[in-house]
């Protein structure tokens, strides 16, 4: 007999979000978290990664930025704030990348959460 | 002899609009912190308010709001986070709008600042 999955709520989903992120499982919080058809939201400047749509392009995404990456040498997540169906965060990361030296990347990131998951998250920098 | 101010830190501008929203200055941190030419972007989903370019825009946004409420009960900010040249925070308010009742409002905003002002608002609801 099917079971019906309870709704995370907002809350819930970015206390799981930062625990995920503090374990730096970053797959994992797109396999738990993320719906199917979540979007990413690069800014109109970025030269580098681009916007997609769909769960798959965004796990893609993630692959082609660690293969720009030489090494890591440290990262951090902010405290997440919640206000309404959103989630915000500061997040870091501290790498050299191949061929273009070490730089330090910090962006604000936002999560929008609707039936207990995240169909889009939208980066700042 | 004209003196030229020390431009303000992200990480500054972010301590400064927190203690300004705070005591509920919010006229005063449209002033000091934001940019003449600054944006204020609304949610695509938004009824009410429009996405305006300008501080007297922004100031008249501020204005047609206060006139569309009838009795405010509370409101929050939550610690804002800080990351390269945005900040984060999520921000709420309890208020009986003109003909429309008692609602709650809570949403994440994001500002973007150059130059040690801000350039952008964005709302998330």
């Amino acid at each position: 007999m099917a079971t019906k999955e309870a709704v995370m709520t907002t809350r819930e989903v970015a206390n799981r979000l930062k625990q995920l992120f503090d374990e730096m499982k970053w797959d994992q919080a797109l396999e738990e978290l993320f719906s199917d058809d979540a979007e990413s939201i690069e800014p109109p400047s970025s030269e580098g990664l681009q916007s997609v749509k769909g769960l798959e392009a965004i796990k893609r995404k993630g692959q082609q930025f660690n293969e720009m990456v030489e090494e890591v040498h440290g990262g951090y997540v902010s405290d997440l704030v919640v206000g309404g169906n959103h989630i915000a965060c500061a997040m870091g990361m501290d790498v050299t990348m191949k061929g273009q030296g070490r730089v330090k990347i910090d962006e604000i990131a936002v999560y929008e959460v609707r039936d207990g998951k995240i169909v889009k998250e939208q980066f700042f920098y």
